[in-house]
């Protein structure tokens, strides 16, 4: 796995050609953010963490931005690149309100769990869903989460964090997604098939910018 | 889906390039012969059909090259290229009796229908397969089977023809194995995957150059 941190706008035009790249694969990515949150201060969204299907991981650093490249905006307001995460809808909205700019496209992956998997409570973290669905063990150090995402660097370990979370997230989705693909039949051969996205689309329909409820 | 037919060695080093890109990607080939099978003449193996994932077919018209290019015999040598199709032994066979060359790494899709799906009689067909595992009609017209393989030109519907064959069978077989990846967890994303390709060849282990039986 690729992880790119941007801080500043040179970075950030190097990581946007990557990331349109991959979306011309797949317009899928994983999305998370992390901020400061105190009792005596919460800060605006400080990292925005992007992971396409392929496994490249993009940390924005937004509290170190001069101001939110153009490239960025667009891509977090195209409602057709998917975002997806657990409470993803959330995250966009703190984003909006933080820094004025449109999200859309968001996908909860509880939402894509009721709607795919039987019998499932779909009510569960981002840590059991990757036990069950990628076998990865994750370790969410409460220490790192509420670690200073504004501090000037960030240590190996936060980079490590952040990315994880945003990058387990897509493998997840596609793992639930590609499950029912291949077991209904409607996609034979992921590489091959020119509407693959179109039918991941089909599949979410209803279930892009909902908020989950329990 | 890109077809490539080749004839000459200009022609082969142009889809060589191409198929080598698609084989860093998955190291998989869809595979079929054809020749001409007269009662009164049966001739060597006059077209190969190789298809890669992506979808990148080339038909190469051994019958028309002066020798046979060292890329592709290393390709068809490659025990670790699996070659799947319906008999793609036999196919191996012929190719090793009438141009004196190796073939390895052919893995039937009957003995994968064998081993990754419950109840079924493997026996069948690349057109049954095609319509259970792909929901596609396939049109195997006994006209075109006989056609003359070894005309100076080949037509469109002979081309077409070959191609299918190896297409589809390259597709027949990623469905079946990603069904079983997904469902048992073994994958959860094919693009991030670095070790996609060690993990289907585990599960073919064993059935590499193994003649079907019934
Ligand atoms: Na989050
Ligand atoms: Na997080
Ligand atoms: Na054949
Ligand atoms: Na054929």
């Amino acid at each position: 796995p690729k992880t790119l941190v941007v801080s500043d706008s040179a970075e950030w035009d190097r990581a946007e050609d990557l990331l349109n790249a991959d979306l011309r694969v797949a317009k899928v990515l994983g999305f998370d953010c992390e901020w400061v949150s105190r009792t005596d201060y919460h800060g605006p969204v400080a990292l925005l963490q992007l992971a396409t299907v392929t496994g490249l991981c993009v940390l924005v650093r937004l509290c170190k931005l001069e101001e939110i490249p153009e490239g960025l905006k667009k891509i977090l307001a195209d409602k057709s690149i998917l975002k997806t995460g657990v409470d993803p809808l959330n995250d966009g909205k703190k984003i909006t309100q933080d820094y004025d700019i449109p999200v859309k496209g968001s996908v909860d992956l509880r939402n894509v769990l009721r709607r795919f998997v039987r019998g499932i409570n779909p009510n569960i973290g981002l840590k059991k869903m990757a036990k069950d669905y990628l076998d990865v063990d994750m370790d969410k150090s409460i220490f790192l989460r509420c670690s200073n995402w504004e501090a000037d660097q960030l240590t190996p370990e936060q980079v490590n964090y952040g990315a994880t979370d945003a990058l387990v997230g897509v493998d997840i989705f596609m793992a639930i997604v590609s499950r029912r693909l291949f077991r209904s039949g409607i996609v034979g051969n992921l590489w091959s098939d020119d509407d693959l996205f179109k039918k991941i689309q089909a599949m979410c329909q209803g279930l892009v910018d909902v908020k989950f409820s329990a």
